[in-house]
Order: C-alpha cells, then structure tokens, then sequence
C-alpha cells in the first residue's frame, strides 16, 4: 500500500509539473505580449502597426489556445481530485477559474467583439472630436450586446454585469462594489457641497508656470530614486497615455511631460511608480506562474494611488521633495510646501473630465459611470439615453452639467474597447489604498517623520511583506483581510479624505 | 469532369490557405522574438535576463511545435502533389526546407547544442578575457562533435561542412563558396603585399580627434536622412554591438558611438542601414510568408556593404557628406573629401582583429576562419592545433602573427554561440555586393555624379526593383542571375578593389 500511494504521489508531482509547465508557457507568451505592447506604445514608428497587430493577435491565440486545449482541462480534472500544497492548490484554482471562462465563450464571439471593438474606437474618437454621439451609438449598442451575450455565456443565471464586472475583479463580488460605490456617493455629494460653499481661499499656483520637457523628466527620475525604484529591473519613459508594465524582472514606467502642467507629471509618475513597485515586489521565483503574478485591477490600483495620493499628495512629502525640485527649477525658490501641499490637494468645483479630477470627486465620475453601464448591460437602460442620464447625474452628483457629449459621456476609451465593468476598479483601489496604508501605520506607527526624511523603506517592506510577495496566492478578500484585519471598507478612505479635506477647507462639521 | 476539377481546385486552395495560415503564424512568432530581442539589446534593464530567457525559449519552441508538426508535413506533402502558381510553389519550397531540416533533427539534440552554447558563452569570455585558449577548448571541442552529430542528422552523406554552411545559405553550394574564397585568397595576398611595400603616403588622420556622443547622434541621423532612411518605419539606438532588425513595417537600426572614432560611427550607421534599406524595400503584401522576407545572410550583407563600401566609401560620398558632417563638427573644416576619402580606405598593415579590418584585408581574416572551421567540422584538425593554425595562416595570409589567441582564434563570438559555417557569408556578401554595383552601374550608368550631389533614389530604386522586392520568390543563384546575368563571381570585386587601390596605392602593376 505504501508503495502505491508513493506512486500516487509521484503521478500526481509529475501532473502537477506539467501543469506548471503550461501555465509558465502561457504566461510567458503572455509577457512577451507585455513586451511587445509597450513597445508599441513607446518606441515603436508609426507605420509599425499592421505587422504589431498581426503579431499581437497570434501571440493572443496561441495564448487562447494553450489554455483551452483539453490537455489543461484534463490535468485540472485530475489534480482536483487530488491532495495539494497551498501553493499548489493557488496555481490550480486560478488556472480553473481561466479555463471555466474561456472554454465557455465561443472563439468566434470573443473574435467578433474583438473585431467589433476594433471598428469602434476610431468611430468612438471621430464622434468624440466631432461631439457628435450619433455617430457611436449603433457601435456602442452592438457592443453592449455582444457583451451581455458574453455575460450569458459564461452564467446565465448571473446578472450580466456581475459577470463582466469579475473579468476586472474576480474574487470581490459586485455586492461589495456596489455597496462601497453607494457609500462613497453618500458620504461624497455632501463633502463636496461643503468644500464647494466653503470660504478657505487655497494656495493652487505653487506649479503655474512653464517647464522644460528635459528639466521635467530629470525631476521625474529624482523622483523615483527618491521612492527607491530599482532602476536595474527598470526604466522610465515617456507615453501619450502613462501607463506600467513587465515583470519582477522588468517592470517599466512610463510618464508624460506637458509644458504647464509639472505637477501632473509628478503625480502620474509617482502613480505609475506604485504599479511597477508592485510589480517588483512579486517574487523572484514565482515567475511564470499566478504565484509571481500581481491579484487584480484593485489591489493594482491600490497600490498605484496609495504612493500618488497618501504618500505624493501628502505634507510630509512636499517638505522632502521641494527642495529637490528647486533643484531643477530655481522658479520654485519662493514656493513652501504647505502651498505645494495646497496646489496639489485642490478640489475642483467645475470639472467634467474624469483623468483630470482631483482625489475626491474622483469617485463621483466613477459612480456615475458604474451606475450607466451596469444600467446598459443588464438591459435597464437604452444607449439612446445614455447622455441626458450621463448630465443629469453629473449635475446631481456634482453640480455640474457637461455642455457637449465630448465633455461628457464620449470622454472614456473604455466602452469603444468594449470594456464594461473596468471602472469601479479604480475606486475600490483608492478605498483599498487607505485601508492598506491605515493598516501600515497601525502595524509600523506614523511615517510623516519618515516620509519628510525620504524614508520610504519601512513602509514598503510593509506592502511588499503584506501584499507584493503573496503574488495571486490568496483570494483578495483573503488578501485584504489578513494586510489589514478586515474586509473591505470604504471607511478608512473616508476617514481619511474627510479629515484632510476638512482641515484644508476649514470645513466645521468635519 | 469539370466539376471534379473544380472541386479540386478549391480544395487545393484551401489547403494552401491552411499552409499560409500556419507560416504567418510562425513568421509571427519570429517577428515577436525579434522584437524581444532588439529590446534586449536596447532597452532592457539589465536584470530583464532571466524572465526574458523564458520567453525567448518560449516562442522558440512553440516556433518549431508549429514547423514540425505532422500537419505541416501533410500540408506541403498534399500541395507538393498539385499545381501550384509560382508564388504559391515559392512558399512551399522554403517551408519544406524548413521542414525538412527541423524534423530531421531530433530535438534533445537541439537543445543539448542550445544548451551547450550557452555555457559556452561564459567559458569563451573568461577565456578571452585571461587569454587562455584551454579554458576554451574543451567546450569547444564538445560543440563541433554535436554541430558535426546535427549535420549527421540533417544528410549523412554530405560534407558536414556544407551542411552547417547550408543553415545560413541554403542555396549557394559549398564549392561555389569555396572557388570564391580561394581566388579572393590567391588574388588579395599579393596584393595587399604590394601595398604593403608600396611608398604611397595616406592621409589618414583626417577624423583624428575626440567627438561628443550627443553630437555624432546628430551625424549618423544626418547620415540616415541623406540616404533615404524611411523614419515612419524605422528608429536609430545605440548597442554595443550594432545590428538591424525588423520587418519591412518596422526595420530598426542600431549604431555605436566611441569619442575617438567618428568614422566608425558613421561606416557602422551605413552599414546596418544597408540592411534596413533591404528590410524595408521587401513587399508589404509578402509580409508573414517568404515573399515578403529577405533572401538570406550574403544576399543582406551584399545590401550593407554595398552601401557601406561603394557608396559610403567613394569619393563622390565624401564629396557629398564632408559639408553636413562639418555643420555638426566645425572642427572639420580643413579636412578635404580626399582626405576623408583616404582615411575611410586605409589599409592596415598590422592589424589582427577582422571587425577592424579595412575592406581589403578583410577577406583574408574570413578565409582563415573558413579553412579552420571547415577542417575542424570536418574532423580534419583537432581544436588543440587551432591555436597554431591560426598564427601560422595570418603569418602567411596577411603577414602578421597574432601574440596571444585573445588577438587570435579567440577574437570572434561565433563559435562560442555553436555557429559555424556562418563566416563565408560576410564575403560572399561583399562579393555580391559589388557584382550588384556593377549591374546597376551597367543599367544606369555611372552613379558618381548623383552621389555627389546626394542622390541615391536611383540606386535604390535598381535595388528595389531587381533585389528587395522579391524577398524569397527566387533562389539565390536564380536572384543573382536576374539581377546581373551571370552567377556568383569574384570578378567585380577583384575588378574592383584593383581599381580603386591601385589607384590610392599608386601601384604599378595594379
């Protein structure tokens, strides 16, 4: 008997292995996609497109068809059956959980939306330089079916936009979302009101003024050694669109420099410094399979705000770092942190576009778009309708009504990408961001004194021990519980924004 | 019966459109891996190794998955048997040679050879480094017996030689490249004897001097705009190791820039823009299949040296050139375009290296390497006597005897990476190159006049025309033969280089 279960146990290693080894191709073919996108978006000329795409799209089906073929389900089958290390047993749910989703759509509809979404950004941009909704309706219409079809495919007895929603997010499930969603609009509208009635007179023009590209982009790279970041397994550039990507080997930056504009050059790197910080916290030996792979959008996006916003938009941080930046711009000479502090926490009264809002009304933009698209994908709402319902919750939530559909529901890329179900993403990431770093200063004590002295190592041994080095072993709502003692709530972020933002407006009831 | 051939027809286009299906797909593949590489050499951060590694391995072998597959063999077998259009046959010939020679390969074998040069790697710097051949040879005798196991493999009753030779030329034969390598040797020793005792005083310190990286940038972008270089579809980066790579969407130089060598700089920018002008001139249609895919390694070097040598090494070039270079270097204003002339044609009566070798002495460092490795593939010398083999040959070839094997048998990488065969193609390239000159020349009539002034459509209009455009529709003697009406010949060469240095020699018999 103890020779057969040794044998079992040798069967079920050498299952595992080759497992392992499937996953690793199809993470590499995955990663070398990553490779050629950011090249792509960064280095690539111009007429490089037609060979990218066809060369994307190869690498997209052999990917698709690595992870379908009934070798993989078979391996999943048997080693379901079987005992596994933790570790193990991570490895399989993930790959299940990939397997279940892609083998229950048709290739030929993940091809049409593919191809769908492929025709509809140029008409999404034209309608969106043209103001000019007509023109995407039908396309955002086909879209929106062709991914509730989707939806169906994967559980019909979902509702369909739960089912997109966990293709951003596969373990928070959308009661969670909507419920933080909801809380952030309740406690939000109100705040926002008051800061909008408030009398505080901020100091906004600490960075008027013009920069030069050159001078912009040495600040940036102060700016990352400042945060520590591991320029041996990395590096920074520039991208119309800033963005991270790569491995715990290679995990790049981007950012961008516009001339009158050098504190949004330094939030977005400080931003895209936090993706790839997580990147390089993923473990060594974990590449190629989910172990070495970051959990998903929101713990993502928590990390990337966590450093732009509790670190980057905080006083502690303009201290150390204004010196530095009066080192590139001697124009800086007169400014005091408390202004830069001011200029960098300012909270809009009038704006309509989502990427330039500040940290708070942030989240209004992202309830808005959540309530329209789950509306429009479980049927409860018609495209024709979508940009009077887009004003009139603009105006509800913020005050403010857009003018024009560019400056209101054509702004995003995400739905001509067929993309629905993407953004709440970014503000359970904010709301993770504080829970996390609220957590941290339980754990470590404050760090203002740290951070005034460029002292970022304590804190990211925190995340990096909490978070980065668990890669997709546990769950997120597991993940989360076990870096912070609880659940995700909305509550640490509201904590924090309602006392900051009070402080800064001189709010009375905050 | 119509109707039967109808059916037929139909069913032989279809299965050609699987077959062209299939060859896109590795061809995509391979563009992917070519991009990974350029990004290695380029931009990777250094501690992108191990992951980029992975991938590479990765795509190479779901590359030889896709080649070797029974379906491959059923696909070519299937339209072997039919009628094919011309292009359509073309596209079968080289997929079948493909085929032929990757299933014929047992692939423990191949990676046994990967897996060897890559230690090998290592072993034969440290080796080069400490100059000590011993530390080399064990290695290197363990990489001929398994190169000479895969010739075995591919045709056992071939030369080994010829076979290895074949992986880099698959349509020239050996004795072909033989009878132009002897009479290179037997031409070239005498004279470069007879410049070498020839009282003709070179100026050659024209580009004497230090020269800021920053400002020879600007020179070699100065260099790339005047030849044509199409910057939609192309970029220049620096490597240690200048190459060119890409697809005729995106074919990507790179350069090297050293403070005292300014001349190199811009020889090595013409050089690698010769290959991307060959890169980019292949038929946009063909791109994914042979036709639309450079003929192989002495038809790409023919394109570099010919724009290298005949044209970036004229005196009508420098006639042209020396003003823009002198806008980047006043420093150069004294230098006359005969000066500059002479320098870039200087023939060396002391150097060992063959990537420093001027034009002419350059030959005799490929056929002392084609004589040594053929011997030692061919089991005709023991690694043990490479050694003295190589000092004796350069004594008698060129007149100079390397001290140490650093500045000896262990200057070049290639056999470190397991390749052998792949020399005759650097001169085979030359050879053509000036074979193609002369053709042109012959359609066109002398191009002097529109160097001078800077104005290379023509010429490359010729090329386009007999050359790139038909990527690999026709063999290579085939290609040669349309191009200039007579096989593969040394004589232009000879004719030419006689010509031109007897001339800057004064030599009485040349």
């Amino acid at each position: 008997m103890a020779t057969d279960q040794a044998r079992s146990d040798a069967d079920e290693a050498d299952t595992y292995d080759r497992l392992e080894r499937r996953v690793e191709r199809i993470s590499n073919v995955g990663n070398a996609a990553g490779i050629l996108q950011w090249d792509q978006e960064v280095v690539m000329p111009d007429e490089g497109t037609p060979a990218r795409a066809q060369q994307l799209s190869t690498l997209s089906s052999i990917s698709h068809e690595l992870l379908t073929a009934d070798e993989t389900g078979d391996l999943l089958d048997e080693l379901e059956e079987g005992e596994l290390a933790d570790d193990q047993a991570a490895v399989v749910r993930e790959l299940r959980r990939q397997y279940d989703r892609e083998t229950s759509v048709p290739q030929e509809l993940v091809e049409e939306i593919s191809a769908t979404a492929s025709n509809a950004h140029p008409k999404w941009k034209r309608a969106k330089e043209e103001d000019d909704f007509e023109r995407f309706a039908p396309t955002l219409e086909k879209l929106v079916e062709l991914r509730r079809e989707y939806a169906e495919q994967i559980d019909p007895d979902a509702e369909p936009y739960a089912v997109l929603f966990s293709e951003y997010e596969p373990y928070i499930d959308l009661e969670t979302a909507e419920r933080v969603l909801e809380r952030l609009r309740e406690e939000l509208v109100p705040l926002i009101d008051a800061i909008q009635e408030s009398d505080a007179d901020l100091e906004t023009d600490a960075f008027a003024g013009e920069f030069e590209d050159d001078d912009q982009e040495a600040l940036a790279r102060d700016v990352l050694d400042s945060l520590g970041y591991d320029w041996d397994r990395g590096r920074l550039d520039t991208a119309p669109h800033p963005f991270s990507s790569g491995t715990q080997f290679d995990a790049r930056v981007t950012t961008r420099f516009e001339e009158d504009d050098l504190l949004g050059s330094i939030t977005s790197t400080i931003h895209e410094f936090g993706h790839a910080n997580y990147t390089l916290g993923l473990p060594d030996d974990g590449y190629g399979t989910p172990l070495g792979e970051a959990r998903d959008l929101s713990v993502h996006e928590s990390q990337s705000r966590l450093w732009e916003n509790h670190v980057g938009r905080s006083r502690p941080f303009w201290e150390h770092f204004l010196p530095i930046a009066r080192e590139r711009f001697p124009e800086l000479a007169d400014v005091s942190p408390e202004a830069a502090y001011e200029a960098a926490n300012q909270v809009y009264d009038d704006n309509l576009i989502r990427v330039e809002a500040d940290e708070l009304t942030y989240h209004l933009h992202i309830v808005i778009r959540f309530e329209i698209e789950r509306a429009l994908i479980n049927g409860e709402l018609e495209v024709s309708e979508v940009p009077e319902v887009w004003n009139d919750k603009y105006e509800a939530y913020l005050g403010v009504r857009p003018e024009t559909d560019a400056e209101g529901c054509l702004q995003d890329i995400h739905w001509s990408h067929g993309d629905f179900g993407y953004f709440p993403t970014y503000s359970l990431g904010s709301v993770l961001a504080a829970q996390l770093y609220a957590a941290a200063a339980d754990d470590l004590g404050e760090f203002d004194a740290q951070i005034r002295e460029g002292e970022f190592d304590e804190l990211n041994g925190w995340l990096r021990e909490n978070v980065h080095r668990h890669g997709k072993r546990y769950v997120t709502p597991d993940l989360i519980e076990r870096a912070t003692g609880e659940g995700l709530t909305a509550d640490h972020f509201l904590e924090y924004v309602t006392s900051k933002y009070g402080d800064l407006y001189d709010l009375e009831d905050y």
